[in-house]
């Protein structure tokens, strides 16, 4: 089913796209890259992936001009840790995005951390300048807080975003190339809409964000057309972990058929719609069964603009390209983990769970719940369990939902497991894990007086520095 | 939302449809109407519903040419009852096509009932025959067992279904109209599908199965067309009832974000998959939100055929063609009965849960599970809990998957139960229960020595006639 490619194949391929993209100076001109990130938002809240609504007239047409990837993943089942793996293409164990306060537990940035990404990590818009892109970065994080009407959930907040990706692409345009990571939040809890979207949902106000956020999707893809640059911009379309479940029904999505959700390492957790958009290059109407993962986002950008990836250090993401232009399928393991511990791994159809867990008993009697209405017993524990001796291994094809354990006994348990058993080795063998970052919490880093404060009345005087292991509760 | 349309307006449709088809003679010419009705597959088994391997290119394409209904309803969570209620265009409860033994059974049509459908039912194609319509049904029930290698999964039946399909269609294009129902049944374990589908899905047999009937479907929509008169056919594909989880992983299929499965008043047991695809009559593309239910096939049908539904009884179908033609929506409630038990109704986006249950502690404990994976607290229940004083009320559009019910204080709740409540007292109110068909059971009534079995050797001697209440657990 799946291919290797040979990784010299993407050199021919990347002259001929240089030679499409030349520009009227002669020299080879990379494409714009415009990277729509999404906030909490799960595979099934897309019409074009199920969601029985059905609002998302521009995401699904987006899908039918271009190409929609099924099995699409998260680098982590949080956001910090899956944003951090995007921007350097490295899982968080490599490039420190993770805690060792305890085991397997999702650590992420609150304001009072000490860490964050490391400086010896290259994250993408910095390699991208040396191929003359100009980058931005519009929404998530973004400083002061903007007002959110927790009662009406109104705020104008996407709107602001959109225009301020409108203005960057149509400055932008006459000087290529950009590279725009749009990064909105609407759809993370508290959830919210500007009033002309506000209540338009048959989904309540999460599917007003919904709503809003494909409006101006639909907004910045007529601009690239107008601005006759559609065929020079790759756009991709993605999320940074699986709805958030404990925010639902009010303000949380969907994860469509998968089990659990924001947090977890099941595929409700992990699995993201994914959608390419690229007239003239990526043919309309395909979808490709390729496991992807946020992380190729990095390569597949370096590559767009004829850069190779850091050789000092090791890449997860792959050069999502021979996927892309040619329909191409490359072997390639999805590995789940979840702070210090690799949870689970996928290759090919079938998934190893090592580890399993949702949250604490003592979490879920307080009612935190991580997969509301789905119990697959001995799957979804409440305890750290340890399959490692013994995974737990699905079907991904046969059974999306996780719910039915392979036989232990059956030929295609070993089969799978001796496949899966050789490349966790290999990577378990090879890796050299960052330094953690997300150990150690102080109150007084947080941005207790940055600049404009005293306009907002808004300054105040750090608290004494009281160094501490943060606590990572799940 | 929705708009209720007087029914004079069907006329004046009619006409226009009519004129628009007048045949050689120059009198008006009926469309043919195709309905394609799947056993057992589930609203998550088509691609463009969100199904993970994207494997019913033919499906996703009729859907692209016409109109998706998210919002259809089978009219009986079970086979038989669901049948017999597209064929007559009423309940189960008004048809007799139940039982009444015991409360909320699913009762069904094994062999050895004495009962059926009685003959003070009208069936579709014997209405259908008064406006020149030549019938047919290709599929569920068929006689003489036809051998399916339960080892290997193949046989050859779709095939053999398809080609009668495909002759009829042929045979019938030149002397319109026709009605063509065809009833595969390979998506019911045990599942089945022919040498060069064996294998090819990413979802194991049930895949194969799924994709053979998609590969037939395209080749009859191609035959349509080939033959110049898919303008002048009416195309249906619909589901019998949910997919029947208790066969997953292996032989079952997906229900996609819903709750539970077949034999069960969650979405899970009745919402459907649903396309209507009439080229130059519906627009390609559309996605339509009606609440639409099986039933609603034969009034269409009638419609179609310029005909009236019988006015000597209640009919429960609605006429769609306000819905297919020109986008309307209509109000009408969907009603789920389990045998004579009015089990929930859904009214707008509102569904209201008088009694829940899934099948008995004792079923469950060994090992028969309506719901795998699932366990909605309160209301997957294993008792027959009685909620008629204060039923449960979900949202669907923003909790399709029946997880939270509204909180009994809330005003939303006083003002859905208010609605809901109205429209079931008018509907019990004027309910006639028909005579429950499905109560006696005779092995003495099997078909024992049927019309061939000299030639086959199977031609056996009735034992003695002991008629008996059929056991119905669920």
């Amino acid at each position: 089913m799946a291919a290797v490619v040979a990784a010299t194949r993407w050199w021919r391929l990347l002259l001929v796209l240089s030679a499409a993209g030349m520009g009227s100076s002669g020299a080879p001109q990379p494409p714009n890259i415009l990277l729509l990130l999404m906030d909490d938002m799960g595979w099934g809240d897309l019409g074009v992936y199920g969601e029985p609504s059905r609002e998302t007239p521009n995401l699904d047409r987006m899908a039918a001009e271009g190409m929609l990837f099924p099995n699409f993943y998260s680098a982590n089942p949080l956001c910090s840790p899956s944003r951090a793996a995007l921007l350097t293409g490295r899982l968080p164990i490599r490039n420190g995005f993770y805690t060792t306060n305890a085991h397997a537990r999702n650590a992420y940035t609150p304001q009072e951390i000490v860490g964050g990404i490391p400086d010896s990590e290259q994250l993408l818009p910095e390699l991208l300048k040396k191929a003359g892109y100009v980058s931005k970065i519009v929404g998530k994080w973004y400083y002061e807080e903007f007002p959110i009407n927790l009662k009406t959930g109104e705020a104008n907040l996407t709107q602001i975003y959109l225009q301020e990706a409108l203005d960057f692409i149509k400055r932008q345009a006459r000087h290529h190339p950009f590279f725009l990571y749009w990064a909105v939040d609407a759809t993370h809890a508290p959830v919210y809409a500007s009033k002309p979207f506000l209540g338009t949902s048959q989904r309540g106000r999460y599917g007003d964000a919904v709503r809003e956020i494909d409006d101006s999707i639909g907004k910045m893809l007529e601009l690239l057309q107008d601005l006759h640059v559609a065929d020079n911009t790759f756009v991709f379309f993605t999320s940074d972990n699986g709805a958030a479940l404990i925010s639902t029904p009010e303000q949380g999505g969907s994860n469509g058929p998968f089990l659990c959700g924001k947090q977890t390492t099941f595929e409700g957790g992990m699995r993201e719609p994914a959608l390419a958009w690229w007239p003239g290059h990526i043919a309309a109407g395909q979808v490709n069964h390729q496991l992807g993962s946020t992380m190729d986002l990095f390569t597949t950008s370096l590559a767009l603009a004829g850069l190779t990836p850091p050789s000092d250090r090791a890449i997860d993401g792959l050069n999502l390209l021979p996927a892309l232009l040619q329909g191409q399928l490359m072997d390639r393991p999805i590995l789940y983990y979840r702070g210090d511990t690799l949870m689970a791994a996928t290759l090919g159809q079938h998934k190893a769970h090592f580890w399993t867990w949702t949250n604490s008993w003592e979490n879920f009697r307080q009612g935190i719940d991580f997969c509301p209405g789905q119990n697959v017993s001995g799957v979804t524990t409440h305890n750290l369990e340890d399959h490692t001796k013994l995974p737990l291994i699905f079907h991904l094809g046969r059974d999306p939902g996780e719910r039915f354990p392979l036989s232990f006994a059956s030929a295609e348990y070993q089969e799978a497991l001796s496949r899966i058993t050789s490349v966790v080795q290999q990577h378990q063998e090879a890796l050299d894990p960052g330094q953690p970052q997300l150990n150690v919490c102080n109150w007084a880093v947080m941005n207790w007086a940055p600049p404009g404060c005293e306009k907002l009345g808004k300054c105040l005087t750090p608290p004494e520095s009281i160094p501490k292991k943060c606590l990572w509760s799940h």
